[in-house]
């Protein structure tokens, strides 16, 4: 044990991109670092999406936190979830895994709890369109993608069997482009002659959003690419069309900048899911309460430029939950965030001069769109194709956190490509009708 | 489509070893093969205690039906729990996954459903030990096993503590025996240094039975090495001894051949694991029903010498859930029986002699230890330790169906022995405190 009594007590709260950069860009400090996350593991973001698709086993984009962090010898880890934040004490409130909860002291708190998904006030449509941004929630999307094939292979009505292939994604953004390409790669390949009674042709894919175009934060001619390359997948991309209402039928939609009358369209679908809209986590409005400071139209905290919080030197926000610049919510942001607190951190300890403002140094953005295109914007280079998918593929793998997730992604991206077959193809609940007295079902409720 | 109007129509239940050995040993059969399971994945039972202890993502071990069967142009799938059989109008009732019921006619029937897991008439054990014959079970397992360590390490009180960290596994069988093993691994190996405030002698792992031995069915000095080697990991074998009750304090147990006022003794644990007895699947009861066949003890039919049912030539059951000579519920057994009953039914066909009675070749049996340790009974060779091992290694690899998971599983194997860490360190479910509003548990109750 590393720790001594007198030593600067560092608390970050999330292990994602900005949390994990900043536990990480302390490891030489002289600092007793404690991770708090909910979950036990760092999530790879970026390719949640092909665990929900069943490419990718959940181990490989989620290593443990307190395997990531085996050799850094200053920090500790700890399962728990933080529900209340006290500034003047400087202290968190810690709900522990066994029910109980801990007050825990810091000198210095990084927040990075990250943003959580927003049904726009709308909050009975997650039954029926749920949404994709953690582990568990594409574990559980993958069991309904797959369930919904089985379902319209044994359903005779031809209606009924038409709204079972139907997958309605409402949000055209980087998550709502990439399953849509992937649910269209499924059909067309990996369950290709595995159904017989199942007519590809049948499957609709729909892509929906109130913005007047796909992948917002991209240039236009990467935008016009990516909604002809869906186009030819057999995505129907809808544009300028606004939820007005989700239920087990379908989406109901209403043109944009149109008056109240204007007629509403149906998308008859069992299967709608949820891409849209983001909100930072509860813990930004705890924050606001516990130090006073602003929060946006998302929920996001109002921080310094240097990331504290105004009044508070000594507390921290990055990643998807503030607003610094109006920045994107996503991986690269945060990353560079955690490592521009932990140089600030480190220069406090040390005594020496740090950066008065963080800078975003901006790397492009990119998106896949199927298993041999992808666009990325650099600067004014537009990237898209083949040569898209590689540059993508190259920056998704160096990303990704352990040299073993890295070599096991590509083996299974290579066998994919070659095979077009989805090795996670599993549905963990078994058929069950009522009256059954069979033992499985148990476990998994 | 392939299937004739007058072609003969193969029903196979169960997608196990026996069903899928059927199923493939008919493919150039002049038959309509339908392959009928409640979910929708092969099992490679042997290596289930890999998934729950991390080792291994569950696609490596559970193939796809439909892509294991994508080849075989006169196979189809059904994804349905068979809840009835009417023997006399030759039909199934299977209940579908869109909560509908349909019937499926057949000329041949081939029952191998398998079995469950048998709680001895204390089904109120199950909620507190949690059994291991499914993929759901094992996915579950993983989580409990892993969150066990993390509850320990927050929790103050040391009586406490130490009963979660006690595992108490019921069964000395191949499962219980492995299961002891991999978490005393598990212990010494993955998860040393990584939780700063938990002393790793403090894990107990108590490996219970109601027999005088582990691994009944091997041979004297194979149990003998057997027990030396789990009692050298730190495991605390006790045998002999019968469970009288199990509660969320643990296991109550009494010794065998002694009094009704014979001392009661207490294993203090947070978590225990049914790896104990096994019956068949209620789908055998139904059987006997429809057919009037008897069932042993354990529920299992009493099948003729060829695998058919007594007045029943055209209803044929295979595997764990029948009795046959006594033979063990294991994979090879069933994958014999499997390949032997698609050769009287392709000899039927073709007008042919069949063998008139089932002979089970006994390759012999084995189990593993530690990630260095297994043991091999074949014939009189008795193979342990690396040798053991790296036969037992070969065999498992040589048995997984499909060729991608055989290479994917040797790499994880090589990568774990290299470093003694398991990718698949998930707990898909946050920490939850009843006040929090946090999205990500909702979609993983």
């Amino acid at each position: 044990m590393e720790t001594r009594a007198n030593q600067h007590r560092v608390v970050v709260i999330g292990g994602g991109f900005g949390g994990l950069a900043t536990v990480r860009g302390l490891r030489d400090a002289d600092a007793d670092v404690l991770l708090v996350d909910r979950v036990n593991h760092h999530l790879f973001q970026p390719l949640l999406y092909q665990v929900a698709t069943a490419l990718l086993p959940p181990g490989d984009i989620a290593p443990a936190l307190r395997a990531v962090l085996r050799d850094q010898k200053n920090a500790r880890v700890l399962l728990g979830e933080v529900t209340g934040v006290d500034a003047q004490a400087r202290e968190v409130k810690v709900a522990l895994p066994d029910g109980s909860f801990r007050l825990v002291g810091y000198d210095t708190l990084v927040v990075a709890a990250g943003s959580t998904d927003s049904y726009f006030g709308h909050d009975e449509w997650q039954k029926v369109a749920p949404p994709m941004k953690s582990l568990a929630h594409a574990v559980h999307l993958r069991s309904q993608l797959l369930r919904a094939f089985e379902v319209a292979a044994v359903t005779e009505d031809p209606e009924e069997r038409r709204r079972w292939l139907t997958f309605a994604i409402v949000g055209a953004g980087p998550t709502g482009v990439e399953l849509a390409g992937q649910i269209a790669d499924m059909t067309r390949r990996t369950l290709r002659g595995q159904f017989r009674d199942l007519d590809p042709t049948q499957v609709r894919i729909v892509l929906l959003d109130a913005a007047p175009s796909v992948l917002p934060p991209f240039d236009e001619p990467t935008r016009a690419h990516t909604r002809r390359s869906l186009e030819r997948l057999g995505v129907e991309v809808r544009l300028d069309e606004m939820v007005a209402d989700i239920s087990e039928d379908g989406v109901v939609t209403k043109p944009m900048q149109a008056g109240d009358d204007a007629p509403s369209r149906h998308v008859p679908a069992r299967n709608v899911i949820w891409a849209a809209g983001v909100k930072a986590a509860p813990l930004a409005a705890e924050l606001a309460r516990a130090t006073g400071v602003e929060t946006d139209r998302k929920g996001r905290i109002v921080v310094r430029p240097n990331c504290t919080l105004p009044g508070h030197p000594e507390i921290f926000a990055v990643g998807d939950m503030i607003n610094l610049n109006d920045l994107p919510g996503m991986a690269e942001p945060a990353l560079q965030e955690g490592h521009y607190v932990a140089k600030v951190i480190r220069a406090r300890l040390a005594g020496r001069y740090a950066p008065k403002r963080f800078r975003y140094l901006n790397l492009g953005s990119m998106a896949t769109i199927s298993p041999s295109d992808a666009v990325a914007d650099i600067g004014k280079l537009h990237l898209r194709g083949t040569i898209g998918k590689i540059a993508w593929a190259l920056v998704h793998i160096a990303f990704l956190v352990e040299w073993r997730n890295r070599i096991a992604v590509l083996v299974e991206w290579f066998w994919f490509l070659a095979t077009g077959r989805r090795a996670q193809r599993i549905i963990l609940e078994p058929v069950h009708h009522p009256g059954s007295v069979e033992g499985d079902t148990r476990a998994s409720a």
